[in-house]
């Protein structure tokens, strides 16, 4: 096998040009075996083994620097840099990470995770090369989905000034996760499908119209014709703004990336080379369905069908579900999602209301102001965006959102820790940033009911609110447990014995477990499902510090900021007296792997808390 | 005078043709003479006079929607909306906002104040009118230094799909609050200035240099010479993607203006409208020193210098001072501005080191991850930012600095209450937003000296860590408290009594008068300098506990996550026991007006501070 030749970084540079097609099968062949197994980023992977190809042949690592935009393309560049044996514990816990990262190969020069930073960091290596006379290229891989975040564009414009060389290799699938949307996104597509002459003179004309001679002067155009079309009008975009552009150029095509690569490195600028490649190419599942192959779970090769078929509702699916009926129940509840129709179900919104549902792209700060415009104009806006995600939009829900007052409905799936994709994707930090900001309101769910029940108040409760949810299965118990949700108000679930736990969310089911583990030693608990972190109900506990000896706040979030910090101002505020035990996520990133052992790890598995209670329970 | 006329909005329509000049001189004689008492933003009001008369010429306010990017220049709008009398008090505390305000009038349909939000929140508005079935206009006015934030572009990208109308203004006056930076602001120039067509030629020249008949292509180009300077440059960068480009326009000629407009609402797409404008137009010193009259302080108008000539130095006076001496003494150090070179004090950085300084425009998420970048790359990058901007970056320091633990510098200005900028430009999350994140590291210096030292101590500090400072003077008090800088170390001040005022920062001066009070009330109190918020010295906090009967701690920001509920941390985990007064911002947004007036208000002066601690040392 070629492959076996692949031992460490460099070795692909041995391998004679007639086996390079040979090489990108074999590592098809390996990622799909491979990612059948232990799930992951299928489709972007297969669609760069080419462009990686390429791009490895062309560079020289570590020296030079390799920047993978959101990284979980980066696969085929862990296989040619010596990490072959890593795919077996691929996004375990303690094995390999899905994404780069540093610390594990010095090819990896700068983490990625969240879209639209490779230029800004590529620029930056740049610039620290030129500033101390070194000498290495530096490329940032970023995807046309990408190219719809604002960050990007922001670096393009810094980029702009260069006068030494930066390659940027914009990896076009003509995909987001689901499809791309927006105007950049046609552009391409335009650029792609080489009918951008026709486009470009209907634009001509849209601004020949009021002005003199306009019509002549598209005769002039027009004559021009197809000499134009594939050098005026590629990239011209670009050129615009001063970033040089080469392309389009075939993504499965080696020596060809490679020739253009030369060639752009030898542009004292900033160059972008623009690659057309097929996500999910070389595996027929993958190609047809590329949203589902995005992040696979385990799946049959054969068939493409997932190894363990869901039989359970996450909840995602209950939030797709009860937005479908909110929709129906009034015409005025609108749905915004940054590029994931499928990832936050928004998908059965959109093909009932297509009229009333909008994908911006991956662009989450827009989404957020876009949605307090909606809402001043009079809707009822849901913007559902997993919780790290929506760290982007700090500052819009500060300061367009909650200033204002606006009735936008936050909806945060992957709240909590999210597992095999690790630290960048963790979603501990919202009870604590949305806390801080005057005019929210947060609201966690014990159960899938309760996640349907607190989108209903949201929606009615006419001020800015969230509702943060885990990812995975949605639990079912407790359901006969179901008042109706008030503003600011937790509810009781057990009330016995002289330890109270008070549970956010996920939290509420651990809760139960750390009952169940405390009766079997003799001591008996409270439970009450905070339902809201902001604001906190005071009344609910206060109740608790007056029968209880111990209070426990449970969260699935960082100490800072977070619930248990306001249980205890309360407490102080009061002059309650209560002791209180904070279990939270510790001041630390979360790794990758499967949640329940994570859990275990940093302490708040009920096994753990439990343990923790009896020792406090005992002094 | 026709000022006389203009009592409420529309009453613009009545005035006569021919006298539009005239009111716009009037309106400029109105402005300079009130802004020249109580200070405010002048430039960009100036230079957008006539664009905000054509607008409201248009427009039928508060039917039709008129959305201001920042906002900073909209008092002409608040003039022709009825608000004259508001000028009296504009900016201070009860008083007017410098910002449109939906409270203050029914003709302000969206607050802004931070960059870049308008397009966004424009789109929101016409979706909301499409799906309501209304007819208005709705127009964004964004300025060409908002056009290098990066959600301006995510909202242009959406906003291409558009089928109805929606006017986008870009009023264009070649600067942000400095000059203006980037590949965007370049093509505009070319747009203005029509050189675009030697431009774009070697922009082709650049792509066909490679390519078969290359030669023969630029020459069938060159043909088409001057029909093509006007027509397909100009805005093609903006049609590329998909929106409809009209321009450029006159800013300063009313009629033609209103007929570009009458054009553009019939186009059933996303339009912009390309106006010239000049910053501080009619005003002498404003045009030739557009950075010092864009938010100024209160000035003489025959001279232009500022009423009360500032005697004492304030924290950015300290920070430019230090950066230079900081660049001197290592050549790895790099400093980062998001266009505000002069409100940061990097100014002189610049003029001394001009390649390692960095003005990215408006852009403060590729700002973050660029400086990431840059450290990635071996060298110590300072980001001077404020902080409520720095708001839009919190992604990027969670995800891109401090995951990888990159040594990245901070330096926070207008960290705390800013005053008369209200309640979008208030630095009051900063201590909250950044403890929440792992790895980060939160200092604030009691006084200029301990600036100075706290950015020393940071550049040697190998970690990602802020240095948050306030707005104005900086305290020059204690100057005998100069013990070397420790991580996580506090300081102590004064050792006495039985109350202990932990302070953060600028409450270190608070500190001392809340202690002076309290002295002639017969209460000793110790000082502690927190130097750090995050980590807390906890050892500190231990020995205020140990010999104290209360602990006071005092912060500028909200309480959620701030410094006091770190204490609280401590004093729990080590069951220190001590009581403990939080002194922090309520949880609220605070309005503009005087910073002294202010901190009364919300309960943080020392007279407050005082009688809350003499009550809780009663109880």
């Amino acid at each position: 096998m070629l492959l076996d030749k692949i031992k460490g970084v460099g070795d692909i540079k041995n391998i004679n040009p007639s086996e390079y097609q040979e090489l990108a099968q074999e590592i098809r062949n390996f990622l799909i075996e491979k990612i059948s197994k232990t799930g992951g980023h299928l489709g972007s992977n297969l669609g760069a083994v080419e462009l990686t190809m390429a791009l490895h042949l062309f560079l020289d690592l570590p020296e030079d620097k390799l920047i993978w935009d959101v990284g979980h393309q980066s696969y085929t560049h862990k296989l040619l840099t010596g990490r072959r044996e890593g795919f077996e514990s691929l996004r375990k816990f303690g094995g390999m990470s899905g994404f780069p990262k540093r610390k594990e190969s010095d090819c990896d020069c700068f983490d990625t995770g969240h879209s639209s930073t490779s230029i800004s960091a590529g620029l930056g290596l740049v610039k620290a090369r030129d500033i101390q006379g070194g000498t290495n290229t530096v490329v940032s891989v970023i995807g046309d989905g990408s190219l719809t975040g604002g960050m990007a564009y922001e670096a393009l414009n810094n980029a702009a000034k260069l006068e030494t060389n930066f390659i940027i290799v914009l990896n076009d699938n003509n995909m987001s996760i689901s499809e791309n949307v927006g105007g950049v996104s046609k552009y391409l597509n335009n650029v792609r499908t080489a009918n951008a002459y026709l486009d470009i003179k209907e634009g001509v004309y849209n601004t020949l119209k009021d002005i003199p001679r306009g019509e002549k002067v598209v005769e002039s155009i027009r004559k021009a014709k197809s000499s134009f079309k594939h050098l005026v009008v590629p990239g011209m975009f670009f050129e615009d703004i001063g970033v040089t552009y080469l392309g389009p150029v075939d993504g499965h095509n080696i020596p060809e990336m490679v020739r253009v690569f030369q060639e752009a490195r030898r542009i004292r600028k900033a160059v972008i080379v623009h690659v057309i490649t097929q996500k999910g190419r070389g595996f027929g599942p993958a190609e047809r369905h590329p949203a589902r192959f995005h992040g696979a779970e385990p799946f049959d090769i054969e068939t493409g069908l997932p190894s363990k078929p869901r039989t359970t509702a996450n909840y995602t699916d209950v939030f797709s579900t009860v937005m479908t009926k909110l929709g129906a129940r009034d015409e005025k509840v609108v749905a915004i999602t940054a590029a994931m129709p499928d990832g936050t179900g928004l998908k059965r919104f959109r093909n009932m209301y297509p009229e009333r549902f909008f994908d911006v792209g991956i662009a989450e700060e827009h989404a957020v102001t876009f949605a307090a415009g909606l809402a001043a104009g009079g809707l009822k806006p849901v913007v559902a965006i997993y919780s790290s995600f929506l760290q982007r939009a700090y500052d819009q829900i500060l300061h367009d959102v909650c200033i204002q007052n606006l009735p936008v409905v936050f909806a945060i799936d992957r709240a909590g820790l999210v597992g095999s994709d690790g630290e960048t994707h963790q979603g501990i930090f919202d009870l604590s940033y949305l806390s801080s900001i005057p005019s929210m309101h947060i609201m966690a769910p014990k159960n899938k009911w309760e996640l349907s029940d607190m989108m209903k108040f949201a929606l009615s409760a006419d001020v800015p609110i969230a509702v943060r949810y885990p990812r995975g299965e949605a639990y079912a118990g407790l359901r006969e447990y179901r008042t109706p949700i008030e503003m600011g108000k937790a509810e009781l679930i057990y009330a016995e014995g002289e330890i109270c736990l008070l549970a956010v969310g996920s939290m509420v089911k651990t809760a139960e477990e750390v009952r169940e583990i405390l009766k079997e030693d003799g001591y008996k608990c409270s439970i009450i499902n905070a339902r809201f972190v902001k604001p906190v109900d005071e009344q609910a506990i206060c109740w608790a510090a007056k029968y209880h000896r111990l209070l426990v706040s449970m969260e699935e979030n960082v100490l800072s900021g977070g619930y248990g910090e306001k249980v205890r101002d309360v407490l102080d505020e009061r002059s309650a007296g209560a002791r209180l035990l904070q279990i939270a996520i510790p001041d630390e990133y979360v790794e990758h792997g499967n949640v329940d052992i994570l859990k275990k790890e940093i302490g708040i598995d009920a096994k753990t808390i439990a343990a923790k209670i009896k020792k406090e329970m005992e002094i």
